[in-house]
């Protein structure tokens, strides 16, 4: 399905106009000193090189490229911060290395291949936003037989956890179910309509609301209680928008103690290894993993269980999981879980299947 | 210009397809009060007629419409709210009066003109969402010569206040921006790159986010502090989208104690009286203003001056008012304030002249 530019613009691009959404990403430490450490503790990529920034925002991958020895860089950006990153690149005396293009990724024309692609991609767990896309669409067409993608590769881990939120999130439905339980009474004594008939539409409307929905945290690590898993790897040089569109695959996790398995938490890694012919000389890792002092703008993305379900130390929680595009909105993602918990003693709990949304 | 429908949809019409936020308005007791009592203290302007309702979302307006007696009611409803609204029709063994048809009141076609146009299309300080543009084209379509709008009348006011939010915001607006310096030397320090350059746009961002934009608050009649003036009325009978697309007026307000002068407010409030030659038996008001017990889901808007102005008892506030649409979106408002202070002594104070935006 053709996406339209101007919906698509007023659902996505539209917060990217704005500097105070650049700043929080560019006041993101761990995600700054990554690019930063990826590009100058591996200049020889960028040394008198050519790159293309997808999405340059402030500008501030393609000032580093720059910085970093390139001889030309093409910056595209999709909204009018294209102009804060051209003062920026001006104000930095770039100007002459780096050319800031106004447009779509998808739209623009290059007047030359180039050797290296940078881009900062990476939505909440990895693939909302849907902007790999555009990064894919920028490569098959301007990247050289011998070029660099940065970042060369992503993942994406599941693991159970344990969270207050469950809780938290099923009182907030019960609460929202009781106060309309009061506001049917009130509309049926006071202006002699009965919406009972309404009640199940409102109840799913609040369900996904606040349970189907995945929420976004920055768990600490010892919520995480079983063993983390990889449920997609990407090689940013070779993949498809197939290859991304649709993701299924079966995990399995070792459960770590005695507790509640309150849902599962995803995040995602990329990492910056140049290309087999053309290594990096020192590989750069970007997690947004659970940590107690490297939290990310990012954060994780939370799938509550409700109820949770009681686990112990050695059982095994086995997941099949699918993730798919939202059919109204391609850059929103739906998750399915299909699980069940499996005791060492071969007893299985009572299986569990839930629909996500990633939005 | 023409307005893209799938962009108004993304911006506008989405909200409404929840029924959690027609709950909101459904549970607004003064905005229902003064719908059912116009309605059913006016039953012969129902009484085997037929209605139109622009915009019913749950169907509360049509389904009244129905109990007062009215022969035929259609119901049009851009969201898939419709499919609710036809649920609780039937639910209500209506379905044989109500008609309830999905679409844009611009596109739908009906059967007949109609006696009654209906319609809850008030936004906030009454414009907001342009959506009295759709009653109008409905007016112009469908209502019969001798048909009656409800609303008949609708009012805008403006009076100066004190507030708090005053301070509040100015605060905001200056801890937005020592954070910005200190970004300014970490991203210098850390990542070498000088972003001042920035500091003058992302000041102008902040200062019309925290600053120049209208708040929503209801507001003690207290900090009302001088006379309330009407700066627009209209009357929803023969008002055309020319009347209401851009407002110029001036209004004069005398100071009632001596205070801070801290801002306007903005509300509205609609009458429903039927018209001239077939007046309502009972007239109704339904008014936004300020108060104690009464306070509506519209609120107010508040203005905010920076600095405030010291006043006195009995001066005069002399000012030019203007509100146009916004250029990106129709459905969005600027309101211009270019006043001063008129002591009695025939003292003037430093004028003030500011821009909001009503988003
Ligand atoms: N298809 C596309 N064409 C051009 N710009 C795009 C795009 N898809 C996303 N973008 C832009 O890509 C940016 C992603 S955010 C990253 C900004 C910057 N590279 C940084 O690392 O700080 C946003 O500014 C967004 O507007
Ligand atoms: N041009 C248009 N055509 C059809 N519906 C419209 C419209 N403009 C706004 N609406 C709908 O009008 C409703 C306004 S809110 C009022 C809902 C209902 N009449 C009530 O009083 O409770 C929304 O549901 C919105 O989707």
């Amino acid at each position: 399905a053709a996406v339209d530019k101007g919906v698509d613009f007023a659902n996505y691009f539209c917060t990217y106009a704005f500097l105070y959404h650049q700043k929080e990403m560019l006041s993101d430490r761990v995600r700054m000193d990554a690019y930063y450490n990826a590009i100058f503790e591996n200049k020889h990529h960028f040394l008198g090189k050519t790159v293309l920034d997808v999405g340059t925002g402030s500008g501030i991958l393609a000032i580093w490229s720059a910085q970093a020895g390139a001889r030309k860089v093409y910056a595209v950006e999709a909204t009018k911060m294209s102009e804060h990153a051209r003062a920026l690149v001006k104000a930095n005396n770039l100007q002459d290395v780096i050319e800031v293009i106004e447009g779509s990724m998808e739209d623009v024309s290059l007047p030359e291949k180039v050797d290296v692609i940078i881009s900062e991609w990476m939505g909440y767990f990895l693939l909302r936003e849907s902007m790999f896309d555009s990064v894919i669409c920028a490569r098959d067409c301007w990247l050289k037989p011998t070029g660099v993608m940065y970042p060369s590769h992503a993942r994406m881990w599941m693991a159970p956890v344990r969270s207050g939120l469950a809780d938290q999130k099923s009182n907030d439905y019960e609460g929202a179910m009781d106060d309309w339980h009061c506001f049917l009474e009130d509309t049926r004594n006071c202006y002699g309509v009965d919406m009972s008939i309404l009640t199940k539409p409102f109840a799913e409307e609040q369900k996904k609301w606040y349970l189907q929905t995945s929420l976004w945290n920055n768990l600490h690590p010892n919520q995480v209680i079983g063993t983390p898993a990889t449920v997609k790897e990407i090689d940013c040089l070779t993949a498809t928008v197939n290859d991304i569109a649709e993701l299924r695959s079966n995990f399995s996790s070792v459960i770590k103690c005695n507790t509640r398995l309150c849902g599962f938490s995803g995040w995602f890694d990329v990492h910056f290894r140049g290309r087999m012919e053309d290594p990096a000389q020192k590989e750069i890792e970007l997690t947004t993993a659970p940590s107690v002092d490297n939290g990310t703008h990012w954060g994780q993305q939370v799938f509550l269980l409700n109820p949770a379900i009681p686990v112990y130390e050695g059982d095994d929680v086995d997941v099949s999981f699918a993730m798919t595009r939202s059919k109204d909105n391609h850059r929103l993602m739906e998750v399915e879980l299909d699980g069940r918990v499996k005791q060492p003693s071969g007893n299985l709990f009572q299986p569990f299947r839930k629909t996500f949304f990633v939005e």
